[in-house]
């Protein structure tokens, strides 16, 4: 019986992730990176990406879309860049690998991006960026997705929701991490209002003819379907307030991880065979760093940083609003808060997690 | 008398510009780089930062704001980085050697980025990020600018609108350029609407209580005399639109430009000494590019992008509309057109150059 949202300890939500995915076949090194990526994600108050999308790759290990064991290739580098070929491997393991070598690369040269091909959903992209920040870094990432979001005038989606994620070093202030969707909103978004059968309002979503509307269960009804229709880009339909903008920061996204990788662009992502099963999904990912100190003394850097963060929070503030706020900030207070009381967790995703524990033989005590 | 729009020959346009900087002691050199950036903007379609802008500039030399000799100065240096100080010069020649030395970076390890601090106006950031196309790199252009948009829940203009421009090659097809301000819409929009007496649709600007309002005449009064309110960075008021998510894209901008290079940022671009005569702006640029082949052979990346590109193109559209275009496309057609049968000019904007061409003896012959 699904009963009331419950609150978990993350170490025993770790522990509990890492033990599923080593019954599937997953290394130890790689199941504690994947298990750290969605546990980063609901302590940063993102459960859309957390311990709920287990379920995800528990089938995707299980169908053969996503290998436990893939052959990782760098097929082209230089100083300052390179290309690793995933080979259909989860999306996590690499993604840190190669966010990794793009921070070995900026210490040694200044700055270094690698892009990935052959990869799999890697998480959340604010993760990957956040890596740089130990490093006195500024990091950078980016992926491509699942087909959802119409570009300015098409009727159908023909791209992800294609994330971008920049986080840069402060001082005594919080670091600054943008981890934005370029879409209008998320599908999960949708589904919250499709719930509780609350209207939308114009601008987040099309129909089947690509008009917006307000209907987000016709929207997620039609994406089942394929039958047309979309997520708006940032900035909503047509050009009336700059969704062509949107479109572009998204489009920006797929031709650094997926043009720029030699990975599935567009709406060829999570393609099917002829008997519509489907085939490794070919996502592409995009991670870069530069050293703060490649162009400023870091210190200088930071405390700039935390000045130009104070003048926008001790701002004005618009009449009926309490706070402005500095991108990252909801969710640093979010982990503090979580790590002290605990995760919450929504009572079906804690159902769909015992039965995993079933399913594969591994203790739930949460 | 002001007459009617006029066409004009773009070589004709450009020798007159380049006289009247070099009237005002700039160098042949910065005069010619100059002058190309702001026929570039008029050939493209944006004549807002185009030789509409002339007068700005000459203002800015006289004044003493922006120096004809600057002392240009890279004071920092990697492999792939370096930072210049502009010496308060003019932006266009420092932003186009700026530009340069990434690009040449780029070819030696892979991937090159410069910022600049103590600049001024720049033009249009397309103009840089396009300089990367013909030597088979990626290219990006951002600059922070004069105050005039809003935070998400702030009462007040804190940041520029602080522009992104990307621009990555193809095959047959033309570029991708995007160059869009993180704002919804630049100032020029709301002037078009006071102009026609028109309401603003809401999520434009707010007002001087920072609430959102359709008055357009209201907001230009509000920046003349610094009274509040400013543009809504894109995504509009508030979070319902996500708003955030520009203001986020305006602060990454602010931090690239001028929090890394140690120039002017948030509200402290464009000084003031203590008797309100103003100082150099003090603006900063972040120049970047990316080697293709770095990443992948240069020819298969031009086919992806090819590829790419006919399947937004040939997409299904939505009801009603004609057209998906490709970010530059529009620009690159206006571009055709003018050179073949000149290049618009306001009828104030002629007169203008001509007043200009009078005080600074150079023959207006367009």
């Amino acid at each position: 019986m699904a009963g009331e949202q419950v609150s978990v300890q993350i170490e025993a939500l770790k522990n509990f992730c890492v033990k599923i995915f080593q019954k599937l076949d997953v290394p130890e090194q790689d199941a504690t990176i994947i298990t750290d990526v969605l546990a980063a994600a609901d302590l940063r108050g993102i459960p859309s990406h957390g311990v709920a999308r287990l379920r995800r790759y528990v089938d995707g290990l299980r169908s053969g879309i996503m290998l436990a064991h893939p052959q990782v290739k760098t097929v082209v580098e230089t100083p300052s860049t390179a290309t690793i070929d995933a080979g259909a491997g989860l999306g996590q393991p690499v993604a840190y690998a190669a966010m990794k070598k793009a921070i070995e690369k900026a210490r040694t040269v200044g700055s270094g991006f690698v892009t990935v091909r052959n990869s799999n959903h890697y998480g959340i992209a604010g993760y990957y960026a956040m890596m740089a920040l130990p490093h006195d870094c500024i990091g950078i990432s980016m992926t491509n997705a699942d087909v959802l979001v119409a570009p300015t005038f098409g009727r159908n989606a023909m791209m992800g929701t294609n994330p971008i994620a920049v986080a840069a070093p402060a001082g005594n202030e919080r670091p600054f991490v943008l981890d934005m969707a370029t879409s209008t909103v998320p599908r999960g978004k949708l589904e919250v209002y499709d719930r509780l059968s609350k209207a939308m309002p114009l601008g987040w979503a099309t129909d089947e003819r690509g008009v917006s509307t307000k209907d987000a269960h016709l929207v997620l009804e039609n994406f089942k379907k394929r039958a047309g229709g979309g997520l708006l880009p940032l900035g909503g339909e047509g050009e009336m307030f700059s969704g062509h903008k949107g479109y572009g920061l998204g489009m920006w996204v797929d031709i650094f991880c997926a043009v720029l990788s030699g990975a599935a662009y567009a709406n060829m992502v999570y393609p099917k065979d002829a008997d519509g099963k489907p085939l490794p999904a070919n996502l592409g990912h995009f991670f870069g760093a530069w050293r703060l100190d490649a162009f400023r003394p870091a210190d200088e850097f930071k405390a700039a940083m935390d000045d130009l963060q104070r003048r926008f929070k001790e701002a004005p503030r618009a009449q009926g609003q309490e706070r402005i706020y500095i991108h990252g900030e909801k969710e640093y207070e979010a982990t503090e808060r979580y790590l002290a009381e605990g995760v919450p967790l929504d009572p079906k995703v804690a159902d769909d997690l015992k039965a995993l524990g079933k399913e594969l033989d591994v203790t739930y005590e949460l």
